[in-house]
């Protein structure tokens, strides 16, 4: 490992997985702080609670469909989701950079608002601190979050089984492609926009419909649904095995992707989710995904198995198969 | 108001109470957000917590008497206390600079985990991003934390009573002017250090030797004891008055002051509180504070009235009286 920290670092493949294995859990050295889960679990007296952070630091601060502000707080509410938990309380930390316009700062607020009124959340705590120019890049947003989780809900990376089906809520790579298209000042022809959303809603779909059934729960943020699946299959101990043919991803952005020389596998996504479920339930729980918001692209993309524990492998068009890594050695900065 | 983000919005003055009131508690607009507390009161089924958030940027990173990193940890642990709640759990969202030595970064990372465990709570949840060289300076640190508060506590800064008296637990100033001074490169004679400290074990003893008899508690950090005072006076709907010759405060410090022409009352303090006693309570508040770690200096600085509510009068010690305002006019950035 480097001496320094590299943009690598940041983007949420391998590099990340080194910096958080070598520094944060070594120097914390904790159970509940578990790398591979998007919250911590906690057990207060009586009640079981969901408590996560997430720092914001995406570049351009404004981009189709959404803003820094509304992705912070989708954001954090996703990774309470994850866990099965109902997300509640939301705190938020800026960091303001001299010199950001105020209207941009109210802009960004009132979307903040927005997302949480609609997501049933309220943020209830907060701190603000301001840095000289040049010593921030206008602003960095950190949202922490609390949720409860209900008696019996057990969700987590590590809780796949052979035979699960794998489920992705939606299109791949949307949020991805539009933040590096809007950096680079490209104009690929395409109508792209980020797809930050909250998922908590299909989480509670999903665990009503069929209690028991929903094994794990991810969403496949910075480093993609790649990225994602094998952390997954590395804290399940399970292989997973997925059809190129099912992935999906919008015409334009798969251009987009093969102009750039980037695979939708690798791209951040934003609102959508992951889901392993029990065999028998996954063509209900797809069903009953594409009746809800941001769900109508549900679709099962492989499943679980016994064998290569620990791998993913993609079933390509031409029926090959193909190890799918971490991302690595392509560094994807300030993408959330 | 300027309507660009100014060095002044993050001093904790007026300027960061204006910024505070106009944009963001207008922007989230609920009723336990509350611009006076350190942390929001969450009542979630049968359990009362605390949350609260606070992102460190402090220049420089290492400084006599601590980092940024046991800073961060202390100072959520202090926002949960001031609330009257027992710390049990921390997040940490971590924004790098590109080019960061990973050395400085494990020392961090160690200071925290050594607070964390003097103070025992857990940090339990964690998030990394990295930024271009240029575009953050060094690292910037959340902590978010979780504790809950015992049945009975009610401890907020709008409880003030005219009567109680107020207790600081110690000198004043001296996180402050040992930032000032190290980034100013100023050798003043003197053994400043910060006095970053963990303030739970304080509280705890005060709740449970007289229950009840704690109003309001408060550490002075971003704005000093003025601007603390002031806040709580207005929130309590009480006057404040206070006593030159009482307040405790370093000849070294001091003296630093006077050369740097700054007040003592308006530097911050990150191992310190202010408490509102009842005034049969607090003598022995006083004397039990003395005998706990961090609180050898505690010392009553005086006393709420019903007369002039919401001003802070200062005693001179000449016996003229003299109204404290809030920390305006005079930026003092990245403190914490």
């Amino acid at each position: 490992m480097s001496d320094r920290i590299t943009i690598d670092h940041g983007s949420g493949g391998r590099a990340s997985l080194e910096l958080l294995q070598s520094v944060f859990l070594a120097g914390f050295d904790n159970p509940i702080l578990n790398n591979t889960e998007d919250s911590a679990l906690l057990t207060i007296n009586r009640e079981r609670l969901a408590f996560t952070t997430d720092s914001y630091v995406v570049e351009p601060i404004f981009f189709p469909g959404g803003n820094i502000g509304d992705l912070a707080v989708n954001g954090t509410i996703n990774d309470l989701a994850m866990r099965g938990a109902v997300p509640l309380y939301l705190s938020t930390g800026m960091i303001l950079e001299e010199g950001l316009p105020i209207a941009d700062l109210r802009r960004i607020v009132a979307s903040m608002r927005r997302a949480a009124d609609l997501a049933g959340v309220r943020i209830v705590a907060g701190d603000t601190k301001v840095v000289p120019a040049g010593k921030a890049d206008r602003i960095f947003i950190n949202t922490s979050g609390i949720g409860v989780v209900a008696e019996g809900v057990d969700i987590g990376g590590s809780k796949g089984l052979p035979g699960d089906k794998v489920i992705l809520s939606g299109t791949m790579a949307d949020h991805g492609i539009t933040i590096l298209c809007q950096r680079e000042g490209l104009t690929i022809r395409g109508d792209f926009a980020s797809d930050t959303a909250p998922l908590h809603h299909m989480v509670a779909a999903m665990l009503a419909a069929q209690p028991g059934k929903t094994h794990v729960l991810r969403d496949p943020t910075r480093g993609g649904v790649a990225t994602t699946l094998k952390e997954l299959a590395t804290a399940s101990k399970v292989g997973i095995v997925i059809r190129e043919t099912s992935l999906p991803v919008r015409a334009a952005v798969r251009g987009a992707c093969e102009l750039l020389g980037i695979d939708p596998l690798y791209l951040a996504n934003e609102g959508k989710l992951l889901a392993f479920v029990a065999p028998e339930a996954a063509d209900q729980a797809v069903a009953l995904l594409r009746r809800l918001p941001h769900g109508e692209d549900a679709t099962i993309i492989g499943e679980l198995t016994a064998d290569h524990p620990g791998e993913v492998l993609l079933e390509t068009v031409v029926g090959s198969r193909r190890r799918l890594d971490m991302l690595h050695g392509q560094p994807l900065p300030r993408i959330c």
